[in-house]
């Protein structure tokens, strides 16, 4: 029986539609209850499209490109194919978004078309990174990124969200959640960061594990870490652009290590390549925008087929796992906001 | 001729009095033209010292521990060895604080009893950084973690307070100043960030070089990084704390290779420690609190005797180049602040 409809952007990133297509195929082959609505350049989807089984098209010739302002691309490319998977949402005829293209406008796209569910003031982005540590775990940190200033009331809310999405993604059963703070002490940081720590002692439905420093999140001490936008996005950023010059200096010790060397660095390739798998993102998915009537879900930029089809995964498991209609009834029995949000 | 005065901490650090006394001795045996004030247990910095040449000891049997709450720890404890090394700079008895002990209570140390520049309205902490990256540089990043909130107009202040820094110190002739923000076109940011962009885009002093994105800042992109402390801090920690789990990572997937595999690790081990050298911030020096009437400097807590003689150095050369000097002429002639601030 078909129950889940996903709405897939064909066209968003570098990749598109070649290896959209191939990760929704692979998708809509482990999951029978799935359809897939692709919109996009029919002809240049067909080209790559082996079987047609729960994939339906819609054509359209406009797209979002990366440079396009993001609010101002929503607004007036109404028939964008991000645009039309975003409709395809709020007209109930898909359960989820999907889409490798431009972040700001598939954010503008989850709060402008698909809406936010009534008592959340400010929908946030939530990633997850995989600890890098002795633990084979992972984290997620919420918002990373959809907002540039927030509340402490938004920091709370993030707390919530990210429980429920580890619970019901991760399953992970009584989820700790983190504080990201330039200290551990309860007093330290901000006026934000202070009032938000009262806010999450106080809340018994959340397992508050106090203040993170970014040097110790890595370190397996929470499985959901909140920040206001700004600093969480600068602290994702600072963390895959560490690993990621890291290992290319490690590469390059390797590569010029003269004639020894270059054994040496022969006899350990599977262990390094087993080292890079432990540092990939992508078998966690894409990043969600929480807080909004439906998944909406971003892969990188320059994802690859397998790329596509573990979002999709993810897609498929919050789906089932019920977790908006959670978050609906949660928010509208809980009130955690602040007056001026409303 | 002996112009120079150095007062040093010798209790503060895992690793003192020993390796700050072995540190001092190096550094004095290369500048001649400077004498080292110690303070702390006289009988134990005695243990250690070889010779005393151009060194004083005061005693005292006081100390600030590093779960100190910080300003009170300034106040009550009137004869710590970090409260009198800052009061021989109060009273014009040194040029400059050493300490490798709690962060928080020099801070204090430094705007309390050192005292701000005038026209400065809230000194920030400088780090330097390795760039990990083709290029074998370093930049500088303020305020990494003085403040939890700053200004716009603060950020303008730690560009000029940067750059006299990188020109005297790391001898960067024109340095390249980037504001730290979460995407790279202008009017990306916080509030804090679009109009510190603003001030920074129209001083002609400043060789503003834009945004930084996080992801991008060991990439050689500028010499001195500006951003509020809070999100300095974050993103001086999750880089730390990046490099460090991912060396971890790589060390272990070098000693759980099986018997090849530890051959292969043997081979590389010339290249690998080269790559640590690289890695190694003690180089460069300790963390200095910019904006007070003298150079006070923190080095890392962990610090080993080459360690505080480089940061020993880092000093020798702040005051040898009359950075302070400068910024007093530069800030009585130019007003940064905002009337709030003043």
């Amino acid at each position: 029986m078909i129950g889940l409809k996903i709405a897939v952007d064909a066209m968003g990133g570098d990749n598109a539609p070649q290896a959209v297509v191939a990760g929704v195929e692979r998708a809509r082959d482990e999951f029978k209850d799935t359809e897939f609505l692709l919109f996009g350049v029919e002809d240049e989807i067909r080209k790559f499209l082996k079987d047609e089984t729960r994939i339906t098209i819609t054509h359209t010739d406009e797209m979002i490109v990366m440079n396009d302002e993001p609010v101002r691309a929503i607004r007036r490319k109404k028939n964008a194919s991000m645009v039309l998977a975003a409709k395809a949402v709020k007209d109930d005829e898909a359960d989820a978004v999907f889409s490798c293209g431009n972040t700001g406008a598939l954010l503008a796209a989850g709060l402008l078309i698909v809406g936010r569910i009534k008592g959340i003031s400010r929908p946030g982005l939530l990633s997850t990174l995989p600890m890098f540590g002795e633990s084979a775990g992972a984290f997620n940190l919420l918002d990373s990124g959809a907002n540039a200033e927030n509340k402490p009331e938004h920091l709370h809310q993030y707390a919530v969200l990210g429980k429920y999405y580890a619970q019901k993604v991760r399953q992970v059963e009584n989820p700790r959640i983190g504080l990201l703070n330039n200290g551990t002490e309860p007093h330290k940081g901000s006026k934000v960061t202070q009032e938000a720590y009262k806010l999450l002692q106080e809340d018994p439905a959340i397992n508050f594990v106090g203040n993170i420093e970014s040097s110790a999140i890595l370190n397996d001490v929470a499985d959901v870490v909140v920040a206001d936008g700004f600093t969480g996005n600068a602290v994702l950023k600072a963390i895959e652009g560490t690993a990621s010059s890291v290992m290319h200096l490690v590469k390059d010790a390797l590569l010029n290590s003269g004639f020894k060397g270059k054994i040496g660095a022969l006899l350990l390739k599977p262990s390094l390549m087993e080292l890079k798998e432990k540092m990939n993102q992508s078998q966690y998915g894409g990043a969600v925008l929480l807080g909004v009537k439906a998944p909406v879900v971003k892969a990188h930029g320059s994802s690859d087929e397998l790329t596509v089809y573990y979002t999709l995964k993810q897609i498929h498991t919050m789906i089932e796992g019920k977790m908006i209609p959670d978050f609906v009834d949660y928010f509208s029995q809980h009130n955690l906001s602040t007056k001026t949000d409303k």
